[in-house]
C-alpha cells in the first residue's frame, strides 16, 4: 500500500530548510518514496490525502526524557527540596514495572499527540519503556539507568549491567527501538562505573550511551571536592567522552570543555524549560553549535518540564538565545525547527534514518494544521511554528509508514485506559505526599517553602 | 435568566487563592449571584451546567496589547531592524480604520478563544478598536495613541487630542468599553505633550493613561542625552507619574525608581515574552511586587509576542523569575495565576468589578477542561494551569453574564469572515515586503540579517 499526501506545505528540514508550497510526499513500504513540488506521481494502490495546505514535516525528535515520570508531573512544583523530600523516597517506594508501563503509556500518548515521533528515554525497568514504545508505534532510544543511590531496579552495578545486557538482547535488531546504557551522572556513577560503561559500550557499538552532565551547582561542587576538577573532566578521565555520547543539560561549560565535546563527538540534549524552571541556568547553545556540537531540543522528564511536546520548548530555546545575545537575531525560528528535527536526529546518531524528509529515509512525518486564528496570517512558516503553533495543531502522525494518529485520534493507545491507569497510581502518590508532609511536620514543611 | 454552573473546580482568585472542589457559581443579571462548595442554591429560570470537574475561574486580564497588529504577526521575525525597515513604513501606508477593524476582530476572536475577557489596547483609530471590542462582547480599555513620529491618524497633538476627546465622548458610560489616553513613550511624547496629557487626565478621572516606559536601550540613551536623566524621571518631571498610570514594560528600573512608582500609584504591564524575544531583558517583577506595585501579565502586540493568550506568557513569567532567583521557589504557579486575573484587574483599576469571582462582581468567567492527557495527573491545579494548560483547553467564556464562547465556538464573531478579511490585508503586506526588500537591494537586506 502506498500513501500519497498532496497539496501540502512540505518542510523537508534538509540543510537550507526549503519550503515546498503545494508539494507532495509519497510513502511506500515504510519509507519516503517521492517528494517534491506540484502534482504527485501516479502510483498504484494509493491512499490519497489532500493536506489542504497543511504543513507536512519530519516527526520531531525528543532526545532526552524520563517518560514514566508523567505520573509525577506537577508534584511539589516550586518546592526547592522536592527531589529529596518527595521524588527519591517515592521512586524507591513506587517505581515498579507496572508504574513504568503506566507512566510510559501516558507519555507515549502525549508525545504522539504532539508530533514527537522519536524519544530518547532514561529511567528504570527500561525494558518496560521499550515495550510500550514498541506497542505505541513510536521510535525510541531506551536507556537503562545505572546509579549508585539505591535506585528502584538494581542494588549494585552487577545487577545494573545485567539489566543493560537483557535490554540490549531484547531489542537487538528491533526496527524502531534501540537499547541504550545510561550512567545517571558523574556524581552517581563515579569514574570506575563510567569506565566500565565505556568498556562495555566499546563492545556494543549499536547501544548509545546517555548521561546527565554539568547540570547542577552541587555537581560542580562534587567534582571539585572529589576530583579537583570539573564534571566534563571527570567523564573524560573515565574514558566516556566518546563519539555518540548523548549528554543531557550541559549548562556549565567553559570554552575548553566545549572544544573537547566537539573534538570527541559528544552530542547535547538541551532542556531549556526544565533547566529554567529549576532556576539552574541556560546552556551555551550558540557556542556549542558554533563548535560543531549537534544540539537537540528536549523536554526532560515531565516532573521537570511538565509537558512532552517540543512546542512548549520552542519559546524558551529562542528567547534565551535572544536574551543572551541582546538582540532579536540569534537563534532564528528556522534554526529552532532544524534543531527539533534534523539536529535532534544527529544527537541520537539516527540522521541517516530520520530527521528529514528525503527519498529513502523512514516515513516518520507529521501534519500540522495552520487553521487556528492565532496562527494567521503567515509571513514566515518557521516563525509560525515556533511562536504560534501548539501541540493541538498536530493532526496526523506517521512512524515508519504507519499512522499513529489521524485527525487527532491516537490509534495505537487507548486514551481512556491510559488515563484511568495513571489516575489510580496518582491517587497513591497523593496519599504518600500527605504522609510525607505529616511525618515532617506541617510547620517544618512550610518553613522549607518560605 | 439565571445560569448555574455546578460540579466545578472553582478558583475564585481571591487573596489566599482558595480551590473549591465540586463547587458552584450562579450568575444573574450579568453578575455573580452565588458561589461556593457543594450543591448550588435553588433558583428560578435556570440554565444549569454540569462542569464535570472542569476549572471555573475569572476571565483573564491582558493589560497591554496592540490588537490590530495581528495583521503583522510574524512579519520580519528575527530581523533586528524590522521596526524601521518594515513596521513604521507599512503602518504609515496601511493603517486605516478598515485595517484596524479587521486586525482587532482577529485579535478579539483569538482572545476570547484563549479565555482573555479584558484587554487594554493602545493603537491608532482607537474608536474602531472600541467598537469591535463592544461587538465581540469583550471588556476593554481602549487607548488612543499620541506620538510625534507622524503616526497614521494624527498630524499633530491638537489632532491627537481631538481623537482622544471623541473617543472619550463615544464610550462615556459604556458598561464594558473604557476610553483611555495613551502617550506612546517618553521619547515620542516629550515633556510638553506628557504634561498636557497629565492636565487633560486630571479633568477626566474615568479615562486611564497608558504609556510604554523604560523599554529600550535607545530610550535610556535618549533620556540621558535629552534630559540628563532616566526615562522614569522624565515622566515624573512631566507630572505623569500618577495614580493609575498603566506603564508597559518597565525593564530598566533601579531601586529608587521602583519606590517612586509604588509611591505614585503606577501599575505595570509585564510583557515577558515580547521583551525576551526582542533580546531586551527581563523586568524586575519580584522587586516591583515586593514594593507594592501591581504587575499584570500582558501579551504586548502580536507582532512582538505573536499570540494573544496568557498561557504562552506563563512559562516565561515563571521561568525568568526562577532563573533570576537561582531557585525553583520564586514566582510559584499560584502567583502567576493571581497576576493573570486579580492583579491584572488592579493594574487596570478595575478590581472592584472584575479579576476575581465574588458575589456582586461582574460575571466574567471562563471554563477550562483538564481532560487533555498532557494535563494529567493533577497534584496542584495552579501548576497544571501554568505549565500544562493551553488556549485550546478553554471551553466556555462569559463576559458580564453573556456567553462569548461555548464548547470552543466563538459566538460573537464569524470566524471564516474574520480570517478572510485578515488574509486579504496580509496579501497586501506581503507584496509590500517584497517591494521594500527590492528597493533596499537584496545584498543589503541579507547583510542586515547576518
Amino acid at each position: 500500500m502506498t500513501t500519497v499526501i498532496r497539496n501540502a506545505t512540505v518542510l523537508p528540514c534538509t540543510p537550507g530548510m526549503p519550503v515546498i508550497e503545494g508539494g507532495h510526499v509519497a510513502i511506500e513500504a515504510g519509507r519516503i518514496a517521492a517528494l517534491g513540488a506540484g502534482a504527485p506521481p501516479e502510483l498504484a494502490g494509493v491512499e490519497a490525502i489532500d493536506a489542504g495546505g497543511d504543513i507536512v514535516m519530519p516527526g520531531m525528535v525528543n532526545p532526552h526524557c524520563h517518560m514514566p515520570m508523567t505520573l509525577f508531573r506537577g508534584l511539589g512544583e516550586d518546592v526547592d527540596d522536592r527531589l529529596f523530600r518527595y521524588v527519591l523516597p517515592m521512586e524507591r517506594k513506587f517505581v515498579t514495572p507496572e508504574m513504568v508501563r503506566v507512566g510510559t503509556a501516558l507519555a507515549a500518548w502525549e508525545s504522539i499527540a504532539a508530533g514527537v515521533t522519536t524519544i530518547a528515554d532514561m529511567y528504570y525497568f527500561e525494558a518496560e519503556v521499550g515495550r510500550v514504545i514498541d506497542r505505541a508505534g513510536l521510535r525510541g532510544v531506551v536507556g537503562q539507568t545505572l546509579a549508585d543511590f539505591a535506585p528502584p531496579d538494581h542494588r549494585d552495578m552487577d545487577e545494573g549491567f545485567a539489566l543493560v545486557e537483557a535490554l540490549a538482547d531484547e531489542f537487538a535488531g528491533h526496527p524502531r527501538v534501540r537499547a541504550s546504557i545510561a550512567p545517571h551522572a558523574p556524581y552517581s556513577t563515579d569514574i570506575p562505573v563510567m569506565a566500565r560503561v565505556a568498556d562495555w559500550a566499546a563492545g556494543h557499538p549499536d547501544v548509545p550511551v546517555q548521561i546527565h552532565l554539568a547540570e547542577m551547582n552541587t555537581e560542580m561542587d562534587w567534582a571539585e571536592r572529589t576530583h579537583g576538577c570539573r564534571p566534563v573532566e571527570v567523564v573524560d578521565r573515565a574514558g566516556l567522552l566518546r563519539d555518540g555520547l548523548i549528554a543531557a543539560h550541559c549548562l556549565y561549560l567553559d570554552e575548553a570543555e566545549i572544544a573537547r565535546l566537539a573534538e570527541t563527538g559528544v552530542r547535547v540534549a538541551h532542556n531549556a524549560r526544565s533547566n529554567a524552571k529549576a532556576g539552574r541556568g541556560i546552556a551555551p547553545v550558540a557556542a556549542l553549535r558554533a563548535a560543531g556540537v549537534p544540539v537537540g531540543i528536549a523536554t526532560d522528564g515531565p516532573m521537570s518540564g511538565n509537558t512532552l511536546d517540543l512546542f512548549s520548548q520552542f519559546g524558551p530555546v529562542s528567547m534565551f538565545a535572544k536574551l543572551l545575545g541582546h538582540s532579536r537575531k540569534p537563534m532564528p525560528a528556522v534554526d529552532v525547527i532544524a534543531m527539533a528535527t534534523r539536529e535532534g536526529a544527529e544527537v541520537l546518531g539516527m540522521v541517516d534514518e530520520i530527521g528529514t524528509l528525503e527519498v529513502g529515509k523512514a516515513a516518520d512525518l507529521i501534519r500540522i494544521s495552520t487553521a487556528a486564528p492565532r496562527m494567521q496570517p503567515i509571513y514566515d512558516i518557521y516563525a509560525t511554528l515556533v511562536f504560534a503553533a501548539m501541540p493541538d495543531d498536530v493532526r496526523d502522525v506517521m512512524v515508519a509508514g504507519k499512522w499513529l494518529m489521524r485527525d487527532r485520534e491516537v490509534l495505537t493507545l487507548e486514551r481512556a485506559q491510559v488515563l484511568r491507569d495513571a489516575g489510580q497510581i496518582a491517587a497513591r502518590f497523593r496519599a504518600e505526599m500527605v504522609e510525607i508532609d505529616r511525618a515532617r511536620g506541617k510547620d517544618a514543611a512550610q518553613g522549607d517553602q518560605t
